[in-house]
């Protein structure tokens, strides 16, 4: 079945046919076929200017994707993006959380908090000749000298503040870009549903369809009153932004085209089969199992102790929704054989390659004999990197390097240590309490250091330092056993010894000198500093790897585009936060055998699910207006394709078309995404706002390493369900008002 | 939400619309307008006739349906329904239910079993005149004569021992019919698959779709030399049915109308909802949580004891079925409100009944006062009727009623006392040994005990004989406390003293005299004896309430029908185990919101349904075939309607019809089945066999109490996925050759 599977794949989904693609908005034009194709009239010109409409209105959380929707910086994402702004006001008197939140008027929108920032690109500029230019052969010196090109580029870039710019790789390394983002520092909570609304079904539904979630809410950029960002400030003024999103009320139907614009975070699809297969045997199963033990550790103690449940609920979120992740591509290559289609596609350039003597018929073996050994490297390091997970530990280790590397002059330190990263690392530093407990940490410290003792690839270091047996590989069992109780007294005393717990305390560390920390008796200070050279080897090694990999890689690439290009197949570098634009299909999907996912929820789904017990607990508010049929303008007639509909009275179809008579809540469509799209705009084909992108489908979860068109959906929520909540249950006038809001 | 719910439900599902109606087959002229809107052009007629083709190729099991399908006495049903008969042949050294079986000429076909018989109905005869004929108003006499009445026309109807006769009555005793079957005596086994595939997906897919279960077994019909019916005997020769049905290799696709024909065992869409609130409100849940609790049980000691397992394994799948629909009754009255839906309804009725105040205004008033009457009585002795659940008191019950039984003539006789009855009685006492263990027999009456004892109504008889304290309201659970251990030991008691589980022993008893039983000193009889008179005491205050109720109930069926009629709604009576057909159409259906399953699964599906582990444990020869697409002439293309696929083409539809190029396994229908409709023929349009019936959906088990359209759907083994298993996995080609395929 496997051989036949993967031969039918491979044929009718070809290569990077159908919508997929992460395309960076300058390619555009040369897709404006395809975009037509699909319906999407907006001229492909357009949307490979980002510094008009649309683009401009697009706006990146840092690790979300937002929109201007209102001439006075109303802008909308996710739910789940602005979850820490709403939980930044939550208080027990008010838990915005599970009230949800909405400020009748611009004074009482509260600050979403110091460290919420909006980014909006304003320039993307191919920097490649200026990276790579002189570049040593000695892999450590290359990649520091690529890295100090970068960071050049970026500090001639942010000459003015209220700018960040960051040197990004397309391409495994074949082009560099210099992004230059405006960045607002002033951003403010204006409207969210309750969770109950925005999480409707919580992590039970997270990557499921049929859906519905409300997940969206409202943000506000203020500026200083020069119009430029600062700070928070009282005085502050909302923000004009260069355009903002038309609305259009009407939404989609089945069979429109669509695109969405955001900040897609990681993907892997032009790796090499022996990385998607290290990932699928070896990468993901072994931190599946960490998590999980992490997981059901967590779920344990907060059992015992609510204080544990309610600081760690943030990190649980978090936690489950990766384990779900992780699950989910694990259950996606079992379900298709990804490393059978991989292979077939790397046997196919490999007999192009043989077609062309002139080029290097030995790419890919020179590029796997340094795949293996990063593989191997990785393994060896993973239980040491895991041994130093206590937060207090990672804390120590970053504060000591801080003061190493504050040695130098700001120019020549590592990436994280500079200048510009300092508020950062501070906020961060900050930010520990929130999510911490001291049992917790050791607990969960105390099980990484088991599996680090449980194998062989020890460091001297750290084995001293908490006095650990040398691995015996025969006897790693025995070890291990007496280790464990022991090491959790030691760790016991690390805890009780540190005054790492103490914010104050911590932050103070920012400003002391080398000497401080060598000299200072605090636990983790100490093991910080004794670890140091072992880690700071680690990253060398690391960097000499990478070194090799920047000359290999982009080798690679640059052969394989141009095989894409011998066979006329669209190129599409692999996602890396920077903004892409990628169009599809409102479409469904075919799930299982007979099983057809329609593209389009519905009001009444809600009620269906609704159990009363979280996380299928629908306010009242909803379930009311539900049950009054409180639709008034809103109601959608039929959101299937009209040639169906008559069709399929004439005919009898096997499948009709459902009219709907209700609001659509989410929608389905075939546009790539990934993680950071969460809060993308989706355009229809006119580039208005139609829906918010939100999350994927379980069955599309492996689209990370391989696309495949037939499944692979991504889950928005419908501009419609927005715009009823607004009018019918949370009478957000206000808002409606200021928003350019297109019906029929 | 709910109220909105019933309005729409009423308003679009109207009463007795779409394809609802389990139609007796004389009234078939009567809908030949609906049939032939389905594309049934099989004229009406000739299902109305029982003597000719297709309905004499119809067969019933008993409990099930079957069909002849070559002139060879070949009949075809589901794997569930031959089931006993693949058991009963089952060894150690050739377990047919594991790995299937084939005969691959007639002699090497085994006896299906001692009690096996094929029932083929000849005539069905309008019997009601003789039944109700001079009726005494008192209510024990009025229902001892339509009993006496009965036996009578039974007696006459079976002057012929190939013959067996009933007196069913339809619409709740407004009319009576004679039911005259033919009945073949040696059934023999010849063909069927592992329960691998026959029962792929086992109780986990049981009720569910998408499905994937080759439910599908073949017997023979043998007669003796003179070809009438005969008991087994090797000289016996295969009877030659009057017809046998055409096979259609080419089936059906999404669209096309179908019938079926069967035995459905029971429905009750014509009772009130002051009954239907009974069974959802105390019925079912009280049945559900005793099912469970023996369920455990049984499973708990069957983990302990191998031996138990494999002696109750057939106990406990039907235990298991008949919790999963008492589930999904009960989820099903929580989804839809029914019982709203009902009430509206009967509102209606009585609106028009007020408009014509020539008819009894009080027939529901009046109805009501006995319903409550019979639940109370239920009630009542819901807990003492289990009490006596033992499998060895049942049996002693049932001998010393046939020693009292004895003393009158045949014809007076309590039915099932009968001399036509005995073998059956016999039959039945035998097989107590085939799933019988005296710990779990005596754990699961304990728990009955105790459950009587926990409760206020209470007889004198059981309790002076077990020793049982007289209940106090007040303090039950005190009483139970101490009494289970005691009844524990006293119970041990009865099980050490008693012969009954010596088969032998217990037959003899058959031929006992009433002293025999009054002098034994078997405690199991001892009981029997003494719990007599309290059990007829409830059997006659149960025959008094039905003589009530034989007035009360016709009369209020005549004018619901009349009531039909005025609407021109069609009318026709709830399923009592009688020959009927239903009609419908291949259709999928919307499960859930955006949710939508298709009307037929394929080969595929079982590939990605197989794990290994049963019941995922398709056969390695299943999955060679599937893996090498051994199809051949079995290759369907497209099981969508011509129309949907083109236009799909050209309009890029929402959700396309899949394009099939495989095999159907089980397809959906939306025709009007329940329990006893296993088996059943599934006929294309022209009255050529296209599938056997073997299941209904989750959502649509409430049928039995209300016949919802939207959702209501019938599960099918398509006749494609029956001979492409013969045909290229088990290479049944001698039964292909007998067979009447029809292919394009």
């Amino acid at each position: 079945m496997r051989i036949a599977l993967v031969a039918a794949l491979v044929m009718t989904s070809g290569i990077a046919t159908a919508d997929e693609g992460q395309w960076q908005p300058y390619q555009m034009p040369s897709i404006a076929d395809k975009l037509s194709a699909r319906g999407i009239d907006i001229p492909a010109d357009k949307l490979a200017d980002l510094t008009s409409y649309p683009m401009n209105a697009v706006v990146g959380l840092g690790y979300c994707t937002a929109s201007f929707v209102s001439p006075q910086g109303l802008v909308v994402t996710n739910h789940h993006c602005a979850y820490k702004a709403i939980q930044y006001n939550s208080k027990k008197e008010h838990n915005y959380l599970e009230q949800g939140f909405l400020a009748t008027s611009k004074d009482k929108e509260p600050s979403a908090g110091p460290n919420e920032r909006l980014y909006i690109t304003e320039e993307v500029r191919n920097v490649t000749s200026d990276v790579i230019k002189n570049l040593s052969q000695e892999p450590l010196t290359r990649i520091e000298e690529i890295e100090s090109h970068s960071k050049s580029l970026i500090k001639d870039c942010e000459s003015d503040e209220n700018y960040r710019c960051n040197v990004r790789s397309f391409h495994n390394g074949l082009e560099y870009y210099l992004i230059k983002q405006l960045m607002i520092r002033d951003v403010r909570l204006v409207y969210a549903p309750p969770e109950s609304v925005g999480a409707y079904g919580g992590d039970i539904d997270n990557y499921e369809y049929p859906r519905h979630s409300g997940d969206f809410a409202f943000l506000r950029a203020y500026v200083g009153k020069d119009g430029k960002p600062a700070a928070y400030s009282e005085d502050n003024i909302p923000y004009t932004p260069k355009s903002y999103l038309k609305i259009n009320g009407n939404g989609v139907k089945a069979g429109d085209g669509v695109f969405v614009a955001g900040y897609p975070g990681t993907t892997s699809r032009y790796n090499l089969t022996s990385e998607l297969k290290f990932a699928s045997d070896w990468l993901y199963p072994t931190q599946a199992k960490r998590y999980q033990f992490q997981i059901d550790t967590i779920k344990a103690m907060g059992q015992e102790d609510a204080d544990i449940a309610i600081k760690y609920a943030g990190n649980m979120a978090s936690m489950a929704n990766r384990m779900k992740k992780l699950n989910g591509l694990l259950e996606g290559f079992k379900a298709t054989d990804i490393v059978g289609i991989k292979q077939q596609r790397e046997d196919d350039f490999l007999a192009w390659l043989k077609k062309n003597p002139a080029l290097n018929q030995q790419l890919i073996s020179e590029l796997e004999v340094l795949l293996a050994e990063q593989q191997q490297q990785y393994q060896a390091n993973y239980y040491f990197s895991n041994a130093q997970s206590s937060s207090l530990l990672t804390a120590a280790n970053q504060l000591y390097r801080l003061a190493k590397e504050k040695q130098k002059p700001d120019a020549e330190r590592e990436i994280g240590y500079q200048e510009r990263d300092l508020a950062m690392l501070s906020s961060r530093l900050k930010r520990i309490d929130s999510s911490f407990a001291v049992s917790v940490d050791k607990t969960l410290w105390l099980q990484d250091l088991d599996a680090y003792v449980s194998q062989i690839n020890r460091v001297a270091a750290l084995d001293e330092m908490l006095q650990l047996d040398k691995a015996d590989a025969n006897k790693a069992n025995d070890i291990k056993a007496t280790s464990t109780k022991e090491l959790s007294a030691r760790l016991d005393g690390f805890y009780s010894l540190t005054t790492l717990t103490d914010q104050a305390k911590r932050l103070a560390w920012m400003e002391a000198d080398v000497k401080a920390f060598e000299t200072s008796t605090d636990p983790f200070i100490r093991l910080a500093v004794a670890l140091y050279d072992a880690n700071i080897a680690q990253e060398k090694a690391e960097k000499t790897l990478d070194g090799k990999l920047s000359v290999a890689r982009p080798a690679y690439m640059a052969t394989v585009i141009d095989y894409y290009k011998a066979n006329n197949w669209p190129v599409y570098p692999d996602a890396n936060g920077t903004l892409r634009i990628s169009y599809g299909m409102v479409d469904g999907y075919q799930s299982r055998d007979a099983l057809y996912k329609q593209p389009f929820t519905k009001l009444d789904g809600i009620v269906a699910k609704h159990t009363g017990v979280a996380p299928y607990k629908a306010p009242q508010k909803l379930l009311d207006a539900i049950k009054e049929h409180r639709i008034g303008d809103h109601l959608v007639q039929n959101l299937y394709q009209d040639p169906r509909s008559w069709l399929c009275r004439l005919f009898s179809c096997a499948d009709k078309p459902e009219e709907f008579n209700s609001v659509p809540v989410n929608f389905l469509s075939s546009v790539d995404t990934t993680g950071g799209n969460s809060g993308s705009p989706v355009f229809n084909g006119q580039g208005e706002l139609v829906g918010l992108n939100f999350d994927s489908t379980y069955e599309a979860i492996t689209k990370d390493w391989f696309f495949n068109p037939t499944i692979t959906r991504a889950v928005h929520v419908d501009i419609r369900y927005i715009l009823w909540m607004m009018d019918k249950v949370d009478n957000a006038q206000n808002l409606l008002n200021e928003m350019d809001i297109i019906r029929d």
